[in-house]
């Protein structure tokens, strides 16, 4: 596996590739991140192409009183995962490498989506989400990316940027891998003392909940929601939000709506874990 | 020369074409569009590559007062002039076709260059342009893109917009083309009264004497531009500004800096004229 670490190398593998399936991560890299790879992997040998995944910590998706410096850094152990999933390369630029002229003039700006949901709690995390991903996708010109959808926000503003400015590529979202309790793969997992890891599969036994009492018929969602966030609180967490929204375009379903999905945010001691769950109402 | 209506057309003819040169236009192609075409044929040639150029009246970087629905289209009479310049490709998308979802919902946002010169009177103009550049260099993909230096403010942002966004494409600006009298040339002359026409020109020669005048040594930047504004608004003008700036960032031109440009935006009539001149103080 080959390990990239300036813009011109990366250019140079980049003319020589072929088809490309990119995975681009912040590194700290769990087999969530592996089931990206794999699918990256069938897609680039399906065209004889090759895979290559990005470790960049990306400083501009995170906050003034976010875990930026804390954020776990973990190369040789990824290094290592990804070499094992069949991966190609690998592109890890440091920051002066992606942001070389200083701090970044040229945003890509999402619509108000970028406001709702986790984007009320964390100002301007989606654009430069948006932000890093056209600049990778510049870099790495991919014929594919693969993304999450335990990330559902991240993932629907990276499937309307794409559609809306003509990115020549396309994007394929992956399930959710989870632990054997149920709890959403995360690297903020680690963030866990071992009680609050052994309460955290209680934010998917809550969507889990939400999810049968809407195909039971409940079409109250805004007081479901408010329900289930006061017994998450009770427990301890400390909830953002828990929204249940059409899958299209994540604003608030009515009850015309049948492709619904239940997203929520919470904080469990340091961590603060999102999770979702599709729900065909 | 092949005429691409639709995205798909337009990327089917990509896969073939080996290097690309790009040409984005407006229409309504006069010599200073030629001028670009035949930079863009010599570099293609020399890779054995293809030209393209593009025609679209882009509405997202008109204003509501502007001139949109008014912006002369004489689709055939350009074509003929971009086939006897050597272009393979012309692209001429309908509004539908680069704005099928309705409204662009994900803009390139530029930064606070953006609200200054023209941007102070064309509020948006440059988010506008920046954003269907991004898409048509998405669409188009090309290796070099050709713009002219009459648009000195638009080829720094686009300029910038490429470094800072990581964009594979290489920028070249090109000398404005000039009619006789020094008038630069300009799909917008054609709204110009033949007295108007007469009077056109001034413009330029005013930038003239503020070039003699730095080169003489006049370091009083602001009061000659003032001097130079009244002058031309005495003539008839309505002048939006003139302005020295330094070359690089566009920011008001300090006694120290070297690499100059005066910019000019005036209304004649019913045109708006812009023009600038390089110095080098």
């Amino acid at each position: 596996m080959q390990i990239l670490t300036t813009v011109a190398e990366l250019r140079a593998w980049r003319a020589q590739a072929g088809h490309v399936a990119f995975v681009p991560t912040m590194g700290n890299l769990h087999s969530g991140h592996i089931a990206l790879c794999h699918e990256a992997r069938n897609r680039a040998t399906q065209k004889a192409g090759k895979v290559i995944a990005s470790i960049f910590v990306n400083p501009i998706q995170f906050g003034p009183n976010e875990d930026l410096s804390k954020y776990p850094r973990t190369f040789d152990a990824d290094c290592e995962k990804l070499q094992t999933a069949g991966v190609d390369a690998v592109f890890h630029p440091g920051v002066e490498e992606l942001y070389p002229y200083g701090p970044q003039q040229y945003f890509v700006e999402p619509p108000e989506l970028q406001n709702r949901l986790c984007g009320e709690f964390r100002p301007g995390h989606f654009r430069g989400v948006a932000t890093v991903v056209t600049k990778l996708f510049n870099l790495v010109q991919p014929d594919v990316a693969i993304f999450g959808k335990k990330d559902y926000q991240q993932l629907k503003v990276i499937e309307g940027m794409v559609r809306d400015l003509n990115m020549p590529v396309e994007i394929v979202g992956i399930d959710t891998e989870r632990a054997d309790d149920g709890l959403a793969l995360s690297s903020r997992n680690g963030y866990l003392t071992d009680a609050e890891r052994a309460e955290a599969p209680q934010l998917r036994r809550t969507l889990e909940g939400i999810r049968s009492a809407v195909q039971q018929g409940e079409r109250d969602y805004a007081s479901l929601c408010e329900r289930a966030c006061a017994e998450l609180d009770a427990r301890g967490w400390k909830t953002d939000y828990i929204r249940i929204t059409n899958r299209m375009d994540l604003q608030a379903a009515t009850v015309d709506d049948r492709a619904l999905v239940v997203l929520a945010a919470s904080q469990l001691g340091r961590a603060r874990l999102i999770d979702n769950l599709e729900i065909d109402a």
